[in-house]
């Protein structure tokens, strides 16, 4: 039997614990391929590196880990990896395991789900997968739920406009009590900017904030998260409001 | 009468000649902040600087044009000026003038559109607006269009889900067939990465690609621009996709 090619990649940076454990659990599922940017690059979103050029350096480690290390986004990594650096495409895209849920309007901030959403884009099945927690001393339960979901979307396949958007939530494998499938939540981020004061007296302003989740129903995917069930939720990029053009042909 | 508050961005930098004019042409309708970033940032999409402080300088030139001008992303720029450099909110954001257009899937790596989403996603009625080409003699069209629409959006506002993404067409103004309400295209990129060699004998990669327009109807973003039309099309971010989830429960 052909073993499915798996393209791996991440925001966090080919070194980080997430795509390690990632890695682990796709060698079980078939022949992998790590295409990721050599340092972190979270909160990148969907973006792409025109105006300087990319390196690629391969990393081969003891453990048995390999890889691209690219010197770009997820984007870059996803594009270039399937354009330029392997030999066929790959069957699947799994992108993370990201530190940190996805959920919600902060999706659209993150590079984990853009280079899943890159994968779609280029005609392969793409699934985002991030562990509700910034700990790593436990990806037992979101290295079973990568496989079992990459295994259903390798058998199943998925829309071409739609990837999977998939949240673990970080509790012992046995606490989990299974996969919801959700739809993109309603959080939202207060932020605001701390303004300090460097050592040469300049100002400078750094960014925090508090994510405000008032979702009530576990239909949604930071509610299912919260109950402890792994939240599966199909994402597409319909972005015209249709409904609005009617009142808009009025305006104009 | 108390002026309305525009807040202007872009993603071409605060030095660049779209930003100037779409400053001018705003200055005729309110009062102007302008925040942008201080370095071209194209295909930044919705990326957010997390990992290192932002720096703020004020910019005052000759030519009455001022703003602040700030070393990160446009997502970062809209974010700080509402949360912290404006003493009260916009009543409106515009995004703008891009050099070059904004249509279809290539709207997810624009940091254009991005700075207007974050607006949008901030409360504030947002437009992306961008000019078909990458000359920078004839602003005419563009400037009458974004007055046209800034006045109409100020008047009726817009749902709160909702922003205009704005094309305008490169051609004289009264070639300009008016105002198209359009569907965000199908359109795509195809992309390939050359690969070169560096003075120093390493090899590097630099993208490179065509964009494929198949859209036939005028009812698309791209087809209205190609007839002369200015296209505006309502984008919201409502990214479930709901009738394949149906499906997807009978998967899992």
């Amino acid at each position: 039997m052909i073993k499915p090619k798996i393209l791996i990649t991440n925001d966090d940076g080919i070194s980080s614990e997430g795509i390690f454990a990632l890695w682990e659990a796709m060698v079980e599922v078939g022949e992998t391929f790590v295409a990721a940017p050599s340092t972190e690059q979270s909160a990148s979103s969907h973006s792409l590196t025109l105006s300087h050029p990319l390196r690629v350096k391969t990393l081969k480690r003891k453990d048995g880990f390999e890889g691209w290390s690219i010197d770009g986004t997820p984007v870059d990594c996803v594009k270039i990896a399937v354009r330029s650096l392997m030999k066929e495409s790959p069957d699947i895209l799994i992108s993370g395991i990201n530190h940190g849920s996805n959920l919600g309007n902060n999706i659209m901030y993150s590079g984990t789900v853009s280079a899943a959403t890159e994968g779609m884009i280029m005609g392969i099945p793409s699934i985002a997968i991030s562990l509700a927690s910034y700990e790593t001393d436990n990806y037992d339960g979101v290295k079973k739920y990568a496989k079992n979901i990459v295994n259903n979307v390798l058998k199943h396949g998925l829309p071409k406009d739609t990837l999977l958007n998939v949240n673990v939530p970080y509790c012992e494998q046995a606490a989990i009590k299974g996969i919801k499938i959700t739809s993109q939540g309603n959080q939202y981020f207060i932020d605001e900017y701390e303004q300090r004061i460097d050592p040469r007296n300049s100002e400078y302003y750094w960014i925090k904030g508090q994510m405000i989740d008032e979702d009530q129903s576990i239909d949604y995917d930071g509610k299912a998260i919260q109950e402890n069930y792994v939240s599966v939720t199909p994402i597409h990029f319909k972005l015209t409001n249709e409904s609005y053009k009617k009142d808009l042909k009025k305006i104009f």
